[in-house]
């Protein structure tokens, strides 16, 4: 088989499977609902399955007519057809600060489902009240991997680095106004923290998160090698 | 007594402790010691009582030999000459987040000092091992008005907010590197701060927040009114 | 009673109240009406009052078909029920720059209002006319806490932390084009203040400057400790 | 006469006189010594006057070996030949906020001195003491150009503007720090200023002001036109 | 009469007149077309003519059947009421680089038009075609005060102010995409100006550069006293 | 034992290496010798392993007299005493894209190596000259973390992304010039990458992405729980 | 015939062609439809060939019932009449990174091709799968000057600059969200590359890659001088 | 002959000179004289020339002990050994707007000189004196490539990219303070330029700039293809 397709206005890639541990996964925005298809039939015939991000529901709307077997979940904005079997040990924890970084925390929870990974979530525990937070602190650290998701000033995602020895991936949110700068601020601040042991994503970016964590689990699950 | 006296190079305020509450407090960057020293000796005058901030150890022993009864601290880089009496009910607590935020703390320390508060510190117990923070919970909820000095990602101003009913005043410092863009990432991270109660001053600016401390305290001290 | 409830979506504080002298005020922007109004009625039950701000008038219909004895105002766009009793000595004075700058002084307004402060307005008194200001300088330098609303330049902070002994809280505004930069020009120009005994809020954020005035006033009323 | 002559490294514009009403002024940074030398001969020899600007006091002690006739002040780092005959009707009066922006004000003094206008100075008049610049309205509204040089948040300018008929030149200062960003916020504000009538120029271009004046003071002394 | 008159959302300023030559402007844009007629009704009967800028067709409909003697300009998007008598010796020059800064350029136009200057106009005549600039020399060198509207790198502001002895307000547009940073760039770059001589007012602030424009003729007028 | 030591100036976290898995490591600047010192014995003592990074020369001279077990490294600044036990299954590949970007690199694998990862490098890779990087392909895709240390436009990391299935934890740093803005622009563009699987720490924090990768491979050494 | 006519809103440009070697080309964008025909009539009266780029469908509709023999592309949103005869020697290949970059990549396509380049297409190569670029080696080494679109990091023009001998024009896109910051992130970086060979336009400016590279190959048909 | 050769610190690229056209060039910024010195010996070892820029005064003096038939450049600090024989048709011209761009404009001249291009200079010739600029239209039209080096406003860029149909090639300059944002403000300018057929290299980046000279006529010496 060849390692890409050339559809003309877009090279699908079928190596990626084999060279990253996961098929291609299709971005949604600024495609037409009929690129995406075209995309994604392409994919779910080598791959049999396929994930796209940041979907309106409109585009989902016509993709689910021509791919009646696709799932879409509004919240995270993903549709989905089949998913990786669950076979690495261990678990993702999503952790978000508000209730308004719910979108961001489920497209983290929907990517790391559909890449085979046990998750779980621990929603709207910002800083404010820390106290909710060290309730869960059992849960916290027996977590393999942790994303955290918060918008504002991202303090969420330092007291939880400090808490735990397992990597941290924090996900800055839009979340906020003003001084907030669309999330530059949270972003600029996540990776000043002082906290070891972190790393940051694009802010808003759930998915890439959750990509991340699910090669985490993958190494685990092959051994280290 | 006219309100204030040309210097020529400087226009010396005498009438702000009546407006203010406090005379005129002497920025020392920016002016020669010769400068300073006329200034200050004008002020001396007046108020009995007087301080400089932000002055080099050099330009110090200058001003000292010419106004001995000055006293200099190398760490907040602040000359004062007298004091106000302490006459205040309740405290100021200065906390910082790390060693290296010290001279930022020992600013807002020296000048709460100076303006007639009690004072107390608590230091180096930024988020990253938030126990540390938690085991002085007692102490932080009983003050006063409370001082938050942080570098980095400024989390620790959030925490402390979340925890007190009493008025938070943040301090951004410039300590961190990179991202942290020189302090301006912790003040915007702090401005967009989950938590309530907590306004900010400018970066490294101790005695900013000290002055709106003494401030509080002294209308406490004169009922509210 | 426990601390905190899990709704899922959210955790409510229960124990804010104890800890920070008010409950939990909900944030209605990026929460729907639904979420809000289950928030809301669980505040109630607890805390016999409850306030919800940033609410569009939409969702403020909604809720009040739900929730029938909470009163929306339109122009600060905020949504109480019941109120703190009013038993704080002395008074925060809101002054705002001009006109355009009314929805975010309202909010600092009726947020002080429903913590239990007396309150007073001041209006249109920018710096471009000052003796507009002046004419106002008795009920100025009598205020308990000042809070400064102003857009462009700012400068009126500046002006009247000059003019007082009080506590004064900036709350820079999103009111200008061009060089104003969203209100960014403003809270940098704020927090770069040649007055001292002046803090900074976030953009446009009213809320939380009252929120602040109210914590001084009720350390006054609780003699200072 | 050619209009400019070419000395490799430099074209000298002789033609400026007569198109602009003033030589070329030579810009002191960035050029050596002997550089400078080569020019400021060649426009003494055509224009019998020239000035030079931003001079270290290294590079002026070299020049006026060279040029013993021309003159150097310390404090603008402004080196002279001759002037321009004072022969325009009105006064530019330079305002300035603070000691430290001293340097600024006087490169603007210097410059519309040797531009051939009359001058004044008011010092240190910055709006934390408002009753300071109030007590000189008369000087201020009788000038005819006014430039006002400010650091921090540049509420100076808002405030002279407010007050006065004629044209405001407002130089932000890089005095300050922190969130003040080297004079990035004072012009920014400045630019935002909620006062009419007012123009800004570049930070700490006391020179740009002062050169815009004097063409205003032609202009009167042309009869407008 | 007294300085001012206090409407509740507005305090409007009857004594700017005296003070600085010209009655206060109101700014159309975050004011009801309600809260506009009520002042500028007011401003009418004091001062028998009135401007309100950036204001929307909407708004001015509903003005105008409020008061029906005012006048709107579409383009520039000015209200007039009555005009300043044309009395100043002297011609504002105004020169645009691009069609789409007519708008811009036409508010400058109408409003030194309103404050009593003869206008004229240079349009279209940006630096990638210098020779349409050049071929009007005599136009631009004759003016007495020009104002220059450019957008993208404002390449015009440097070369005009190059070319003439008079004062130029060089105003940035938000003509431009990308690297242009809806203006930002503009009036950097301008602010940087390489040509001595040029001021700068906001981003698309043609009604600044106007008003200070009259203000210079103004002061011709008066004899520069 | 006490989870923590209050030495006044710091509180030195000894329950560090419980919660996180690793002691607290020093970080060097904005600390005196003496207080470093004072710091590192507290915690051999404990944990018989210590690190301290960004030192200087000057420091770790004066430490090592008071320390002589410890060693120091010149290129990556850490001063190290004893080790973590190497232990972990796979290994650690750091890839840099040019020679300017050694200390770095070499920071990461000091780090990696004392926290008991097996180490390698593949320097001076950049993608000006792609085969370089594609003769190496073998070593990338078979390391089980990869940590890409790159400057100027940062494009090697995503390179390298697109060619492994393992997790790529991107390090920025402050090479380059002008547009590259002292690494804020290699930080963004890595954030911006289009490659999934990628995370990044603060510019030039090769320290910090090594402490990530250790937890990774932490992880795989415990069964991934 | 003369050089520019002047349409009052507008000074056409009819020189440009003898100057430059192209006729003016019409930006479309702040330009009603009524002005660009009157443009658009005037040019091709004087050129026979004429171009309008960023236009809208509805503007374009409206237009080509004025002028039917106009062709316009939805993609790149040009509307072209006429065309420069093809004569030059080579090729213009233009690569872009995904499949989102289409409308900048064919503005440049449509921009060379009427320009009288020959043009060739390279779509969907983006680093994240560096093989399907290496698949087309050979085309990419023989176009004779390559013009790259990239929106996120922009990886893409610094790999290409790599391979080839040739003249490198890359071209940022607005592709991307969060810290891609609309295309600044992308044109920082690429202004930071690693690749020496390489110049950047503005963001989103296929049309302007296009010309210059329309430029070289004229340069080569006419031998080079 | 293998590609490169791996010296530890740095992989030597020999395959470059196939690939690009010309050999590898050294960066001399961040590598000590040593590692310049050891790189050097084998690029001239294969390719018989070599060129290093941003070199000191101090590492040239020692590389050239090691290798003496080198050759040193102060003003552009770039060293040589041997050249490209001069074999291209046209010429490269550097224009530059003032002495200060002197140091920067030179590197772009000696880049071209070396890589086998006919060069000219035209410096001091800014937009503030047009005249001088219109002075050399016919050596400026007649050129093959333009590199245009200028900081402050860089309107030359514009003016210049105006008059001629070849390509050109802007370089802003760091020469400039305040809101000059050292060079960014240039570079933006110039990416916003209203003149076609320009494109932008990184601030002071002569070099590039040339080196993408170089490439054109290299085109054209070969056909263009």
């Amino acid at each position: 088989m060849k390692n890409f397709e050339d559809l003309g206005f877009s090279k699908v890639d079928y190596d990626r499977e084999r060279r990253t541990g996961y098929p291609e996964v299709i971005y949604g925005e600024g495609k037409t609902a009929e690129q995406i298809v075209h995309i994604l039939l392409k994919l779910i015939e080598v791959h049999r399955k396929a994930m796209v991000t940041r979907l309106s529901e409109e585009k989902a709307a016509y993709i689910m007519t021509e791919c009646p077997d696709a799932q879409y979940d509004k919240v995270s904005r993903i549709l989905t057809y089949g998913a990786t079997e669950k076979k690495y040990t261990g678990q993702v924890l999503v952790i978000c600060a508000g209730t308004s970084d719910l979108p961001v925390a489920e497209e983290a929870v929907q990517t790391a489902d559909w890449m085979g990974c046990e998750t779980a979530r621990l929603y709207d525990v910002g800083v404010a009240g820390i106290d909710r937070l060290l309730a869960y602190r059992e849960d916290i650290v027996s977590a393999s991997v942790l994303i955290v998701v918060a918008g504002m000033e991202g303090a969420l995602a330092s007291v939880v680095a400090g808490m735990v020895k397992r990597p941290v991936i924090a996900v800055p949110t839009s979340i906020g106004y003003g001084a907030h700068l669309e999330g530059l601020t949270t972003f600029l601040a996540m990776l000043s923290s002082c906290a070891s042991g972190m790393s940051v994503v694009n802010i808003d970016n759930g998915f890439g998160a959750a990509y991340q964590a699910a090669t985490i689990l993958q190494l685990v699950s092959e051994g280290g090698q």
